[in-house]
């Protein structure tokens, strides 16, 4: 799909796609189709990989992220090499919740519990400072919610210095594994084996306040702010 | 480095490389050298993100790992076609964890507190029992420690359906952020925003046990589990 093109049907009515490479093969019974299964995962992450290919060989790399609708930005220094590659590249950007191991009778089906989702696309470059604005605020009410509007707004020269790339969400897989280990039925018989699962989960700490800030409130955004946790 | 090929110098005496992908140019502050920083990620982290090429598209899928000395090991599926890649070509392997969000006084100098490590290479595929044994068994004790020796060992079945790919830890980088946003002069002199960091923390709730379990007391490896946190 062409980026600029205008789709046919919003991709919010879409189910996701299922080319080869977003097909899932391997645990086909955790794969989710609705794209709200996409949106949920996206929102509660909060750090993606971005895996793009260098001289012929593949460079993943941590970095933030934000949604639009049905559009994922990217944000980097306008030096930063991946950011260079990814807007002119396919590309991939995996987001990841781990919700818990889960123990299993034999070593052989212990497994994790946790949310996935993996994206594919060609990203485009944002040429506007519009919608470089609506990146850039994305990606920081993402990672920070309330902030936008709380904090001093980027001035022309930070503007300038910071590359936005867009990637439209319409070719991604979502993966989410839940609840009990699997077990070989003579493993559960035999018995003597706790199997079961420990629940991993994020938590804000007490906010920290920099050195150099002097005596200030939390405010209300910061303060309030509560992890996703999975609904299951 | 031949996979196979004796080391002159022991890895985990040497320091990480710096080869133009290994080497960090966006934030070299944050660049840690020394081989213990790698390993800390790496053993802290539960999760990695596995980048590989196919059909000269990037694919990066999240996957479990373990760690031997200077060797990281992957499982997964023999039918697995992110796995059989990885056991030809080059590959990228990131493990991030996030400590915190940074607040700032402006937008623009939003952050995350991390820990972050990459390694490339091109691994090699474990063709003998008993290294594919030690693969399996780094992997389920990275996840789940004390658990290879307490719950039933691989049978031969089991054993030939999964396949270990080794890669070397000899071309990685290993990024940390720890502490305040670094904001502007005029924006710390202007003052009336709050800004510090918001700490991101990780803990295992109650194990819960399988609903097919038969009453048995949680097991002392799984009751005493400590979550790695960071030592900033």
């Amino acid at each position: 799909m062409s980026p600029t093109a205008p789709s046919p049907t919003p991709l919010s009515s879409t189910p996701l796609s299922s080319t080869p490479r977003s097909t899932i093969k391997r645990g086909k019974d955790r794969a989710q189709s609705d794209r709200s299964a996409l949106y949920a995962v996206l929102d509660a992450g909060l750090v993606c990989n971005l895996a793009v290919v260098i001289d012929g060989a593949p460079v993943v790399l941590p970095t933030a992220y934000g949604r639009v609708d049905d559009t994922l930005y990217l944000h980097g220094s306008t030096g930063a090499l991946s950011l260079r590659t990814a807007s002119t590249d396919e590309v991939s950007v995996s987001v990841t919740l781990l919700d818990g191991v889960v123990y299993a009778r034999s070593v052989f089906h212990f497994s994790m519990n946790y949310r996935s989702a993996v994206v594919h696309g060609r990203p485009r470059v944002v040429t506007t400072d519009e919608e470089r604005t609506i990146g850039l605020r994305a990606v920081v009410e993402h990672l920070a919610p309330g902030s936008w509007d709380y904090a001093r707004e980027p001035n022309a020269k930070e503007l300038a210095k910071t590359s936005v790339v867009a990637l439209d969400l319409a070719e991604a897989a979502v993966k989410v594994r839940g609840g009990d280990p699997v077990d070989e039925p003579d493993d559960v018989v035999a018995g003597g084996v706790w199997a079961g699962v420990l629940p991993l989960r994020q938590s804000w700490g007490e906010p920290v306040a920099a050195a150099d800030l002097d005596a200030l409130d939390v405010p209300d955004h910061l303060r309030s702010r509560q992890v996703t946790t999975p609904g299951r």
